[in-house]
């Protein structure tokens, strides 16, 4: 089985926020393996990994990093794979803010499709959405995702109903 | 001819950056679409052409607009075909961060691909990587592009090499 | 007993904030209706509560959300019904920012009446006050809530004054 | 014929910005005022207009101010009539975020409807909204001026569809 | 005695922030009053507050606030008698930069002398400054205050001083 | 005569801005002088100003500087004497920022009076306020000041009432 | 033995954060000192320090300091050693942004290299990296250094090979 | 003649805000080498260059640029020679806050030294303070260029001694 998703972080402090892309893409059945390499600290290994994924079978490459968080881009600078960057508040972050601008900043001809701040499974699903482009069974999986997704959020709606207060009109 | 890649923008004042997307996709010669149809001007017309996208054969949505910027994530509400959103400096627009802040900042569930202010140029690159996880000829364009890309510039960086001062050292 | 005021919120999470709105219109004696429904989970639900507002006898709506904030803004571009937005700072917000200027910063034409971020108790405020611009007894109503503020910092004021040090003049 | 609505700015100078929403008020025909009152130059006159607008018949005021924006705020304290706060950014303004975050954020007790920077336009819309609580004929006009907008976008959308490229499908 | 300065804060709530005001000025042995009055709920107390100031005998106001900090900039407005705001980082701030903003920006014509977020002590140092232009007994005292803080900061010097690692160099 | 206001500013670049300082002070018959010294560039001029500035009967400082701006705070070092920190947006500034932040910010002991950024003239009347506290001819020019301000800004409000709309109420 | 390099912090409370400069050097076995001395409270004792520090062998100085940091920039005013400028995200400061801001913005001639905010085990690095210029020896232990980091990662890696998901990819 | 200084920047464009890191290395008569090679079109050419650096005889690199800044950071990662940089405000920057946050917020272990935003001057002339710890008379030298500007200082002080104003103190 080759991976199909390759999971990336700069450090492994981040895998409280990057296991959420790793549970979503496991129910989902998609394949993937998960690395923590830093771009500042081993370049070589981040650069061979970027170099070799599209050979090795990966077609979504999901890298998180906080603070001055190159990885992403550094990634994207070796492959035409597409890389889904997702900024994380690490303790050495300035609120957030240096991860999001390092990591969605890109120039010109190197884009990361950047998610929100610690949004690990937001990346995990952007990762099924581009896999569904080519596959239909995928596709309709995430049909079906996104309509539980609706579900809950109208059965949480009908909890809320049952708070009373005197002027709340009944449904 | 289908259009694979549909390209959206909130207001008609938004194609001088948003043509850029357009301009890459027409290079790469992947067939695509331009409207410009505001999230909270034409609500229906909105989710009328989310909802129909994937059966016109779109495969990827690029998304731009500014200020309060709605659109990327009102039609990543109606699809799960990958939308890819360029926040853009408009008017309007607090220095392009209320851009950024409402496209990035998806809530779990709902991704937008976010790449960087007035970044459209990107977003068809984007694009046009994602639809290449299914094509490999559109890979080996892409990886032709990096080097073109690479290409000129080494030769910027040779051009930068005639600029003289005394000491300055001859390469 | 219709519902005068409609308050909205973007999920269940952010009952805690918005139920300051739900005791405030209590304490009026306003009648009102709660629910929860995102507008990118369950836009179809949204734009069918803002489409029917009007019919069912609503006035005002005050809609709460967080991050990438995009429900007050979605539910104003389907309803002329004046639009009250409550920025939250929910745990995916970058420190509030990206809620009040996702609400805040609507293009022009569809207008959301912004209150401070987390500021529920205001939004209700600011509902009845706009109801008792066609309705003289509320109106007297919220002059005595004024007045009773005022009564209360006073007082407060007074409390104060117990505070001792030696050079502290004596009233 | 007396005023419906009160518009009401810090400065001369702001003029430029805030004739935006006295365009809209004459184009709907709603009677207003306008002055140009500074909250810090002429205290008490500002305080003497808010405390008598109530009775001179003024159901909503519009306040825009740049800079430490205090005007629509100070306003507020002194009446329970509506008050629409426009942020201005003035050539003495950091950027606009000062006047952002000087009216947005009143504390409890007292709200100002907040709109975007430099939005008195929508301030004026918004105030229209408030007004067609309570007069059927006047939703009704919102209601033609919502569509007519749509309207706008739609032959806006035509026109771009007339851009040509090679690889752009034609509708 | 009269109170030669005068405190006042937006609310009792931002006592544990200005008490260190009254320290100070106790320290110093000058006359002052404490006063907790806001500009939105009780504003015709603080303009009476502020109007009689100086024929109180009031020298210099220190005035608190959070949030869109009005109080300050309001007072400054009635009153010759310099204003020292001290911008509070209060629970319903964004993190301090409303208040800050909302202090320090204000118009040509009516100053404010902002100090740090939460400066109170500062405030009170600065108002002791002032009064001490006309005062120079107050002014050798200031004079020894800034003695007595480099005595404190040397001293903690040579406590530093003591901590030991192999390749610290002693002194 | 001696100077009791002593201008200063970081560069001659600052001149434009500083200047409305010394218009202010010669308006109101406040003998001063003026300097350009860099905190960085001539640290030892700058502290034998500060140092000599009380016996040379210099009762307040106004500091001016841009981008990491010092000087201010480094004046405040060296003397009692009042200082009033004007925040500079000089070209070399993050859209000033840097200015306010460095001049604000201060530790508890030694504050500076900072005024808006770009504030000259306001520092200048804050200085008269200042020393107005012991002047009681200079405290009624004031009063006389803020009641001509007060004037313009009736005399501006009668000119707005020209301006003609079909729905605009006349007064 | 002479101090090589000097580290200063704004006050005692900065040590937590910049002892982790000091265990660098150590490890480096590199001769240091540690002063806590005040650019604003002591500021002649600081000017001492500065002017002293070359003729006292000092090659490099690192200072820390937080809130309006004037410390670093006010050391480089005195000496052509290289200041390392750690910004201290200390109690009083706005989330880091003024330490930032006013160490790094320094105006033209007087340079403070500028390391992450608290990132004080950084500028130690840095300073080894400086001294190394001259000094192969520590050129070649810093060579070890970085390798012992990467080993580290990539043995960090390997343990988060053993996180085992039903659709993780084995090695 | 090896080059001493290593220029590089992430564009050509780049080129006039780095010429003055250029001109300063010729005035100081420092070797120096300039290069345009970007972190994400060629990282293969900036690897090579970063770990050929030191071998070529290279003591400092000074590293300009924009946006999402990675290019000092991965050089940085590639070699312990001391990398200084110089964050730029390019086209496609949000006011220089990314490139800043980009190129200071680095992890432990891998330092850049930060210089204020387009300050590729002070770049300059770290680089000459760092190569001047190891050569006494380069320092020598530094020393006469501290007080070169600090006499155009006074000098230009002196000319500020000219303007008039009547209550302007003469010297």
């Amino acid at each position: 089985m080759d991976s199909v998703v390759s999971i990336i972080m700069g450090s492994t402090s981040d895998f409280p926020v990057m296991e959420e892309a790793a549970k979503f893409l496991n129910e989902m059945r998609i394949p993937f393996e998960i690395n923590a390499l830093s771009a500042h600290r081993v370049p070589e290994m981040v650069s061979d990994f970027a170099k070799s994924a599209h050979n090795r079978g990966v077609k979504v490459i999901i890298a998180g990093a906080g603070g001055a968080a190159h990885l992403p881009g550094v990634i994207a600078a070796f492959t035409p794979v597409p890389v889904i960057g997702v900024p994380i508040k690490s303790s050495n972050s300035i609120d957030g803010w240096d991860s999001v601008l390092s990591i969605l900043q890109m120039p010109a001809g190197i884009p990361v499709a950047t998610v929100a701040l610690d949004g690990a499974r937001n990346a995990a699903i952007l990762a099924a959405q581009i896999l569904a482009t080519g596959d239909s069974k995928l596709y309709d999986k995430l049909v079906k995702f996104k309509n539980d997704l609706a579900k809950k959020i109208a059965e949480a709606n009908d909890e809320l109903a049952k708070v009373e207060y005197e002027f709340k009109v009944k449904k």
